[in-house]
């Protein structure tokens, strides 16, 4: 006779419609918010993180990428792609699931989504470091890029940073017109521009995210005044970047973890001792972050794994004593753990 | 209105149920057969495969490991532990699950339990291995360690290559008990030995699976005589290694992938230019496996992705019009792709 799994067999899995009703369970502004402070409050411990640079496959099409980071506790990894040309099939650029797991047993703990939970984490990312490097008091940022990350970038910054005004631009117009409808509603002042440089006027945040694999030039040089924060995070793997180069000599460059992002920032563009401050350093009060109103502030996002473990994390302590998730049986689990044979014969049926 | 997930939304998830109703519909030793045919068909591509040594996150009491492989067409990627403390708390020491995806889109799909499956591509390696080194006309192999692989081994040397009589030794007896009754009414020959000295007599083939984290001798020089083939899968990480460093100086060494090998597997005892033969170059003819009768040949086996690939791949096939398997909804698939956000809020309640 066939016996139901036993309980070490189960890990809770979060699929993406229980994933959706998480988010609005928690309600989305305030789990930026509270992601926000997750990310930071990691950042603040970085050291205590084993960490590697993400570990890629390429190909003509795009990348594969594993994410792995462990804190000697809990040890997370995200799968995600990056494919540019899925959009003309009708398929996401980015798709991405992520699991916990204890480092004492190896044991897996979490399974879920992460297309969403890495859109969340993406613009929580990007408001906890404009938190430490936007101009103080901005109320205004161009949002150059209206994918799939426009909206939840526009929401943290305005949730966590107090932005009023988002000045939005995309080579194509359907793009920002669903950018300017879903941000309807959210008391944000949403403003279609009809070029990068006309999005940028007034701006004290600049946050590019485009998706072409490619070396191009999104912000050229005399487009960047003095005085504000560049938030680019389109430019994410080899081959792909968003500025000039020139911007990159007149700003101050902070990085997640300078390992990764030489390879796939926009500094891979430069020198490869290019002087970069990793951002925790900031978080952490060793370093300084803006220095002064007229500093040019480039936080060079590739997105870094630690992200993920605070978004897991976070996702992992949210889904307790609700039922926006399911139990799936991953784990083989014999009465007798090393009788695995046993169990796989006490099953025919 | 929620919307249900479209078709794209979903992926195919074999649990740890449906593996083992698969195993059975297949048939055990039938997918052995196919599972070792798999693999070598495999490793006679072995240039067309991307290949790393695994991921390999370390802690005290054990190691979580990533094993991504991809031959351009389909990306796979394992995620295994290995704990040997966890038996005593009543968990497996090695669990695992798995995924493919297409490399041209990044998609996932399918996501699988492998622990059973880690169990049978591991036991089918040995004995694609064993084809080409074992000694002609085998018929008898030692089995020391007697944990959760080692039925999974005796039956694969039993369908793959005939070996009639399995000779038993654990330093638990219980594990040999616990193997002694599994194996009964496979129609092999077993023979519970009070030591490994006394296991290996009259065998052919020893194999080694034994599970402590340590430099430990289980075979040492004096046991091992000539014209045996020795099949060491215990042995697979920093550290834990399972024979006397003199047996390797008087046997042709067989590996799976040598740069992985050479950080966890017997050789990491060696000189780092210890010759070592890639098995793929034997399975294609480039080189010879066993050259003579009193040849010692060892396979010093770690476990490497192309197997996981071949496994899984063998496994997508196999549930192909059949209920083992579930569709989870792991992928946002928002009707517009750019439009995530939109996705998100259509589905608020």
């Amino acid at each position: 006779m066939t016996q139901a799994p036993s309980e070490k067999a189960y890990v809770p899995f979060v699929s993406v419609a229980d994933m959706m009703k998480l988010v609005h369970h928690i309600g989305l502004q305030d789990m930026l918010l509270e992601l926000t402070d997750a990310i930071e409050a990691d950042f603040g411990r970085w050291e205590s993180f084993e960490k590697i640079p993400r570990v890629a496959s390429h190909s003509r099409d795009g990348v594969i990428e594993l994410m792995p980071v462990s804190d000697g506790e809990v040890y997370a990894c995200k799968y995600v792609n990056g494919h540019p040309k899925n959009m003309s099939s009708g398929l996401q650029t980015v798709t991405a699931f992520g699991l916990l797991a204890k480092v004492d047993t190896g044991y897996p703990v979490l399974l879920t989504e992460m297309t969403l939970l890495t859109a969340l984490r993406t613009a929580a990312t990007s408001a906890m470091a404009a938190r430490h490097l936007a101009p103080a008091n901005s109320t205004t940022m161009a949002m150059i890029g209206n994918g799939a990350q426009a909206e939840f970038q526009a929401l943290a910054m305005q949730t966590v940073l107090g932005i009023e005004e988002v000045r939005l631009y995309d080579i194509d117009p359907l793009a920002m017109k669903k950018t300017m409808n879903n941000l309807a509603g959210f008391g944000l002042r949403t403003v279609a521009c009809t070029s990068a440089q006309s999005a940028i006027e007034g701006a004290e945040i600049i946050t590019t995210c485009t998706a072409d694999k490619q070396f191009a030039t999104i912000l050229s040089d005399n487009m960047v005044g003095a005085g504000v924060h560049i938030n680019a995070i389109g430019g994410d793997c080899p081959g792909k970047t968003e500025l000039a180069p020139d911007i990159l000599l007149r700003a101050e460059t902070f990085v997640e973890y300078t390992p990764q992002t030489r390879i796939e920032g926009e500094i891979q563009q430069m020198a490869p001792d290019h002087p970069v401050t990793e951002l925790w350093q900031v978080v952490k009060g060793h370093k300084t972050g803006r220095s002064s109103p007229q500093q040019i502030t480039l936080f060079d996002s590739v997105g870094f794994a630690i992200e993920d473990f605070s978004a897991l994390c976070y996702a992992g302590e949210k889904i307790k004593g609700t039922d926006f998730y399911q139990q799936i049986d991953i784990i083989a689990d014999p009465d007798e753990p090393r009788d695995l044979f046993g169990m796989l014969q006490r099953a025919r049926s």
